[in-house]
């Protein structure tokens, strides 16, 4: 059976976020059956777990064939299973790596570094002092991408993982003041987040955290 | 005909450090022709590249099959055609995609943040605030890594692309004196470094400046 490991608990700030959502929302799309693997945050640094994932983070992931970490690979692997998250030709299946390269590397550095400040550093010094520059940053990289995608409905001529993960990141861009300068990014993503697989998945990966407070 | 976009000249401190060279070092163990596009700094906002590389970024790659953008997507393109670059297995492929995401997605972040401060920002105040947390959080994630690699001559069983993308993100820890606490990536670095194919992609990668000073 194919399995993935989320926590069983997170902060509100992390709900909606944590990167095991990746993989859920993919293997939404793919109709692929899936179990989880819960754990806690003592679980993750376990000699055990850390064999499985060097960096004590979720998700890891195994099926029949493989065992592998890191939420960008993992997409790509349930990519290649499925023609909805990426096409079957080699110039499409290389666009999909692009697009979800792009997302990581090219656009979440920029969005981490302002929701990184927001979330967790608000009242330090260095903070204050460099977050003008960080989000002047983020809005450049913004810009690029809505001049990518005009008026397009997704990265490339179809949905595909690149999209999925895009819509990941942007929506790590929690300031709302600076997604309301994109509306076309703005429209991109809830086009992307009104999908019935982005629902679905979102819907169990918030029920994990609702039902944990509900045992407390 | 293979070719992929390299800058003519970038400033010192980026020479050995561009992204293209992952692309070139990748090609030259793969033992695949290629040729080169070079272009300016003022080239890579034109309308034309933005349409191949949306974030004015080298390298993009094209082939007879594909054309792409995103160095990590570019290594895993060219690792699907070289069995030197990645197992023919299920199992091979996932942790060679594992690492080359790894290498991106979690390290690269952690040596960014301090290589940037000491780069670009030295003497903002922010920077010079910031840069204990950020070196801290370096060291954690090297000593993970430094766990994971133990007596291991690789990431895994034997070089593939995730080394690759993991030596050049290893290069990018300019600090001495952090490297000096990690004898074990210190070593694997340098193993990585040693191999033909790399030594070859360096010499050529920084060719393309000294001529380039020569002609001034």
């Amino acid at each position: 059976m194919r399995s993935f490991s989320s926590f069983n608990w997170v902060p509100d700030f992390a709900r909606g976020y944590v990167k095991e959502f990746r993989v859920r929302w993919a293997l939404e799309e793919a109709g692929l059956p899936y179990e989880e693997l819960c754990i806690s945050q003592d679980d993750k640094v376990t000699p055990a777990y850390l064999k499985k994932q060097p960096f004590a983070q979720v998700p890891c992931y195994e099926d029949g064939e493989v065992a592998m970490f890191e939420s960008g690979a993992i997409l790509l692997h349930i990519a290649e299973k499925s023609d909805v998250l990426m096409p079957r030709d080699a110039q499409g299946r290389a666009r999909t790596m692009s697009w979800v390269f792009a997302a990581l590397n090219s656009i979440e550095p920029a969005v981490s570094a302002v929701t990184h400040i927001d979330l967790f550093y608000k009242d330090e010094e260095w903070a204050k002092l460099r977050r003008p520059s960080a989000v002047e940053f983020l809005q450049h990289r913004l810009r690029q991408l809505a001049g990518w995608l005009g008026d397009r409905d997704f990265l490339e001529d179809r949905f595909t993982a690149g999209d999925l993960m895009m819509t990941t990141v942007l929506r790590e861009v929690r300031q709302d003041d600076v997604m309301a300068q994109f509306p076309t990014l703005r429209a991109y993503r809830a086009r992307c987040e009104a999908r019935p697989a982005f629902q679905k998945a979102m819907h169990d990966h918030l029920s994990l955290f609702a039902n944990a407070d509900a045992a407390e």
